[in-house]
């Protein structure tokens, strides 16, 4: 036996073909009680006991929107579901099923898939949900739309048009981490690199969303309610827009715990070289998407519980501010960094 | 000004930027009583009042899935749509809502992406259902995620496992036009091909599936439902097997109007060069996908209105059989030409 290696029988997707893949997935998969009708039929039924379905789909395409070089097919999976998932936690829902079309070459690993879909099954469960149906196809790259869906349970749905002058802007979750993380990687460290700094590269990688923070500020009576995946301040920016207002952020609330990790931003700056403030660190939590915190507007004197906290405040006028000056590259994250 | 041409201005959907695509696009929906929360928030909100969301997602790749030099926008749009709402009606539900995840080249013209979006919201008025969501981004190809959602009123979902010996096998809807329209394209024919043989070009660019004869067909008492989308002999080769049942098909039946427009399949198969029988023109209907008709069993004994058409048996045992031979290659359409 010594030096003598099987090799190892990899089978692909495309030796499992179609159907073999579903059977394979669907055999992953746990049920729940909201699923009347759950996958292998032509579509599936979900309970939404509430007499609303809250629904939002996105496509993500690797090399776009995730590398398999830089995370595993669990993360991936984790993080397709952790992004959708926040959009419904951002209506004030709770999530209860996802939907997954998926499409890859017929190379790829049914290992790999599979461990995709363990991915996106965990992440499900974190929020309280499941995965419900899907649908399986060829590409030259993978590419996932994740479709979630979720119950208002009686609340009415926060949207982006609500806020008020007066209100308060807080967040949940944190902000900058995954930002920092995408630098890291960017510049080579990351995948290995010891201690705290991996921290930030796996909050990129696998960003950990507050979900039941989103039906906890409806029942707050939050006027406004968004996921920040484009960047806090490009975020705040739909809506003020939306509704009319100006939001005014200050800095020494923002850029502190525990919205920012400060220390572990500060250590990551100094690795990349770039400095503090707001073309520094700073930068990651006003600009940095992916970490699917949730921004809210609340009345001014809400008594705001975890994971809620403070960081500014509603106005008459638009735009957001940042101690009292207007910020210009209100699109997010690439346009903050060009 | 003669022999002298502007150069027209092109938009392209880079010029107008992911923001100002959301918006053209938002700009050409209609709403509907059944959305609470429409297009631009993190998710959209949608009546579904029985208490249980049917839901399904597709993923379409150009190239797999249609082709933009065989297909224009507009019925690109309605075939992705057609195929989602179809899902909705084999579970016996009325469509409400379409969620489409759109990514594309930059270089495409915004005017080219408006069209699709019309012909999109213009299948979805056919089968009573709008677009209340989607999702932008960019890719090589043009890429559509279509989610669809629907609402029994009250119905128990007719899936593809209650198929019991003694029922009958019915379809609602056309077969094989489709498929024999895709061969004419295949082989060259087709766009601006005169007269009659243009109607098969244009089911397989444009199916038209008999969506309220889902919803139909659950009133009736359905015991399985489904929509033929891999071709009649696999897709009732799904519900035999969910079932636990043959399914036993007659070609004097399958191979008649109105399930089959005979005259120009026979027309088609004359100018291909292919025969008659299982063999010719046939098999586009028994194994011929896209038409997107529904199949459905019933009790025996059952009333079938219009447009419901008996062709065939369910009995004990396991496969599908044709005139009492068993169909072996029950793949479908692919595996019936190899």
């Amino acid at each position: 036996m010594l030096g003598t290696r099987l090799r190892e029988a990899v089978i692909t997707i495309a030796d499992l073909g179609e159907f073999g893949l579903i059977a394979a997935i669907a055999g992953r998969l746990a049920g729940s009680a909201a699923i009347v009708v759950g996958p292998g039929d032509d579509a599936a039924v979900v309970r939404s006991p509430d007499g609303r379905v809250v629904a939002t789909t996105d496509m993500l395409i690797e090399g776009r929107h995730f590398r398999r070089d830089w995370s595993g097919p669990d993360d991936i999976g984790r993080k397709v579901a952790a992004r959708n998932l926040a959009d419904i936690a951002a209506m004030g829902a709770r999530p209860t099923a996802l939907l997954v079309a998926f499409a890859g070459p017929g190379d790829l690993e049914v290992d790999w898939v599979l461990a995709l879909v363990d991915g996106i099954a965990a992440e499900c469960r974190e929020a309280g949900a499941v995965v419900a149906g899907g649908d399986t196809s060829s590409a030259g790259l993978v590419m996932l739309a994740v479709t979630g869906l979720g119950d208002l349970a009686g609340r009415e749905p926060v949207t982006r048009g609500g806020a008020r002058p007066g209100d308060v802007v807080a967040v949940a979750g944190r902000l900058g981490s995954a930002a920092a993380g995408l630098a890291l990687l960017t510049a080579g460290h990351g995948i290995g690199e010891p201690g705290e700094l991996d921290m930030l590269t796996r909050a990129h990688r696998r960003p950990q969303p507050p979900y039941s923070a989103g039906p906890q500020a409806a029942d707050l009576g939050a006027t406004a309610l968004i996921d920040v995946s484009d960047g806090l301040v490009a975020d705040l920016g739909h809506i003020g827009q939306a509704s009319g207002v100006r939001i005014e952020l200050a800095s020494d609330l923002v850029g502190a715990p525990p919205v920012a990790e400060v220390s572990l931003l500060e250590r990551a700056a100094a690795v990349l070289g770039a400095g503090p403030g707001r073309h520094g660190w700073l930068s990651w939590v006003l600009a940095g998407g992916d970490d699917h915190a949730l921004a809210a507007t609340f009345p001014a004197r809400t008594p705001l519980p975890q994971p809620w906290k403070v960081i500014g405040k509603v106005t008459t006028g638009s735009g957001v501010f940042l101690d009292g000056r207007k910020w210009i590259n209100a699109g997010g994250w690439e346009h903050f960094r060009s």
